[in-house]
């Protein structure tokens, strides 16, 4: 598949997590990214280390030459600007796919939706909820489970399960990629749904669905969502470790942080207590442990993460790194047996 | 009001949880029972300290005199049989308000609101989400919330809850109830949504709206849901913690269970545990502590509550009661400063 990113305003900034993630990680060829205030740059002038990728002011930039319209950032106040409408119209004109995180549905939208019935164009609302929709039951328990959890939001959870994943299959392990959140869902996740949009009484078992699918996979790694002390989303965050299993659980960091990004006042505990909540909390239901610390290093100096790394793995006696960085090898040796 | 609770086959039972709330709790006149297994009988003759209230097999058996039909048990399987689409179409066709906690919400079954639309009768779904969702942003950090939470699901927590408020006010205290589930709705809290039907994202801010709508209050008493443990449920019981704000936590507890109800092998951690998990995930969001324990004493002798009382208040230094034998009184010199 050949996709386009919509990114206005957001590629390299704040709320453009979805579009970097499916820049950074997606299979798919991507043949251009949408953003107005960057157009003319390629994207790997702002990410050295990734490929490049031409970024264009409008859909009309690019030729007829594209599978897929990527949404990849939220409007601000919610509402879909004049300008995203008529490009999500022309690609849905040219029977293109669009695919969409966003809160409200472009399916459920009556033009979008008149235009992909005449044109056969498909548009996934990658946060719809599935439907039979159950409780958990138990019936996952035995799984062979590794949480990505977190102390905060965007720490580089759901990257650390895709490089684990990719790492695990280079040694020749099946493993398993398990996405709660829209990007890994569209960057193509061997099971996903978006966790943070289900019923509070189903989230946990809508996990345990995703685990049942991967059950033939010999270990599966699970993507967590926000951080137990979240205010907003720790219903979410233990949802999954309490769904999925956990058996071992990756804590990703970010330890420039002090404070829930964008809640003025309330503070991350710090890592050592962070190893007790998850393990205290899942004791009962799965058991898991704390296996390793993976290190959100993108506003520290290399000295910085290097020294971080030894204060952890001194401190915690439990091997951290910054995956980013220096790849998911060093977690790699705790999973195979 | 003038109500008549459907409780087919369970209102003595499993899954009569809500009938049995709205029976022992509701401020409005109850003029009947439907409940086919029991009819003849008197709902006192089940529970000796309650009112009288007669129990009838079906709505027609009870005149016209009525305001409110309550659904107060959920069907096996999930649909509605015949029979309760007769009585519900019934009380429609008079005129009468439905009340209903089912998660298939009446008011979109085509042949009931049609009914509906025809004579003007209204058609309550308590389970119904809010519009204008939003995630918690800390507005409600400095409200007065005793939260009443819970080891596993149905250990009083929303009896507890009303019990309390009720002597705070007989103390003269403008004390407010905030409900979390369907049952303490019904019977009338000051503010109330079913947090577990609400998209995980948005729970905790549910509650921290709810709590704002009771700000003129001097203390909050908020009913808490499932528990920190479960392994369905604990999303919904961290999000009610968080976004309570709680600031006084008491723990209610069925000293008989070992593991949680209807989960085989999911074992309910000690009294102690709970404590500290209750404060821990509490600590940086609202800094609250356990301050009681709520004994649920329904399959205990007076003798082994006393013993369970002292046993409790020694190992731990907490006050413990059992509210629907004792009463809330010792628990409310706690808050009253």
């Amino acid at each position: 598949m050949r996709v386009v990113i919509l990114a206005h305003g957001k590629f390299t900034g704040m709320g453009g997590k979805t579009a970097r993630g499916v820049y950074f990680y997606s299979p798919h060829e991507i043949v251009g990214i949408l953003d107005r205030t960057l157009a003319g740059h390629d994207a790997s002038e702002f990410f050295p280390k990734r490929r490049e990728v031409k970024i264009y002011s409008n859909l009309k930039d690019i030729k007829d030459d594209y599978d897929a319209l990527i949404i990849g950032v939220a409007p601000i106040g919610g509402k879909l600007p004049a300008e995203w409408r008529e490009e999500i119209k022309m690609a849905l004109e040219e029977g293109k796919m669009v695919i969409s995180g966003l809160h409200d549905f472009l399916s459920e939208d009556d033009e979008f939706s008149k235009i992909a019935e005449r044109t056969g164009a498909k548009i996934w609302d990658v946060r719809k909820p599935p439907e039979n929709l159950r409780v958990a039951d138990g019936s996952a328990r035995d799984a062979n489970t590794v949480l990505i959890a977190g102390t905060d939001c965007s720490v580089g959870k759901m990257l650390t399960a895709v490089e684990l994943t990719r790492e695990a299959r280079k040694r020749g392990v099946n493993a398993g990629f398990l996405a709660t959140g829209q990007t890994g869902i569209i960057i193509g996740a061997d099971a996903g749904y978006v966790i943070d949009r289900i019923p509070g009484d189903f989230m946990a078992g809508a996990v345990e669905e995703l685990v049942l699918k991967l059950r033939d996979r010999e270990i599966i790694f699970v993507e967590g969502q926000g951080a137990l002390t979240h205010p907003a989303y720790s219903g979410v965050t233990l949802s999954i470790l309490h769904g999925s299993y956990a058996k071992k659980i990756i804590i990703a960091h970010d330890p420039t942080r002090r404070e829930h990004h964008d809640y003025h006042g309330f503070s991350i505990p710090p890592l050592r207590r962070q190893v007790e909540l998850y393990e205290k909390l899942s004791e009962e239901v799965s058991g898991g442990k704390v296996v390793g610390i993976a290190i959100d290093g993108e506003n520290m100096s290399d000295d910085e993460v290097e020294r971080y790394v030894d204060k952890v793995e001194d401190e915690l006696s439990l091997p951290a790194t910054d995956v980013l960085r220096y790849g998911a090898n060093k977690f790699l040796n705790l999973f195979m047996m």
